[in-house]
């Protein structure tokens, strides 16, 4: 866990719709075990891509939600309070979003 | 499924690691999962944002790999076959790699 | 222009190394005529396909930088005055880094 | 240039709309230009990212056009030829898609 982590726990309930954000992410996690049963029966290839495909959307849609309420509330509250913490979240931010753009 | 996804049923073999692709997926799933505790913990947003990325990674890895055979064994098969069903390879192969440049 | 780019025209030297950026846009453009330039010599595909993926990476760089300082600047000065107008830079911001990481 | 492409040199007329690419190709040129003048005039930063983004759209879509004519004339002619000339043009094709989607 990282040192920002550490602070952050204290920051409850900054995903405000966590439930949705759980089932989204139990939906991915049946999507992969589809693509092991694709992969083991031996599926036609383009249709498994297909799949890898809608479960990369998938992903990315929760990223960019999390990444929102991140913006929303963690970079928002720092920028308020100013100073080298509010520079050191964005500079974070900024390198997420280069890591979801290039993945 | 697909007509061509029927066809398919009878080229037996053409993943040629499927243990590989097996075991890659598991850990696929288990990100999922990692995720879903993540957001459980309300973990610090910009450590679920970064495994994402590297979950996203792994999966275009996978996809990759099932392109790279399926181009080396179903559509250098309908070239050497000819005829419209080798343009119809081509085209649902190109389609494919669209859905993947863009997801 | 949107109704916001009205309002920012007010913020000048947001952009703190210019030049620089135009430097990159000028190297961009540039490789858009060498891609012409390869088209109309026909030459070889994957080399041409290297070229563009190396354009590609080029623009997403620039983004990247461009929408750092977005969120350095524009989104932390309306952070700090609060109100909807930070809500809607949020939204926007957020509405950019979908459009970037969808491309 | 790659060996590869003094070879393809021989290859006259794979690109089937060949006025066409330049014609996209000329546009994205244009892009390019246009940004440079928003970046000069200071346009808002996220009416930059907005054209930043269409203009990698267009990108990816003279790519995935050439990709196909790549794989529906080269590929296909060397998988029906056979032997490792078929086996590294398929290589090469993996890389170059494999290049465009982590770009």
């Amino acid at each position: 866990m990282s040192e920002a982590a550490r602070d952050a726990r204290h920051e409850h309930g900054y995903i405000h719709d966590k439930d949705g954000y759980l089932r989204r992410l139990r939906r991915i996690e049946g999507q992969a075990r589809g693509l092991q049963r694709m992969v083991e029966e031996e599926q036609y290839c383009i249709d498994i891509l297909t799949q890898v495909s809608a479960m990369t959307k998938a992903l990315q849609s929760v990223a960019l939600g999390l990444l929102d309420e991140h913006l929303s509330h963690c970079v928002v509250d720092a920028a308020k309070a100013g100073g080298p913490e509010a520079e050191h979240k964005i500079k974070e931010a900024s390198d997420a979003i280069g890591r979801l753009v290039r993945s």
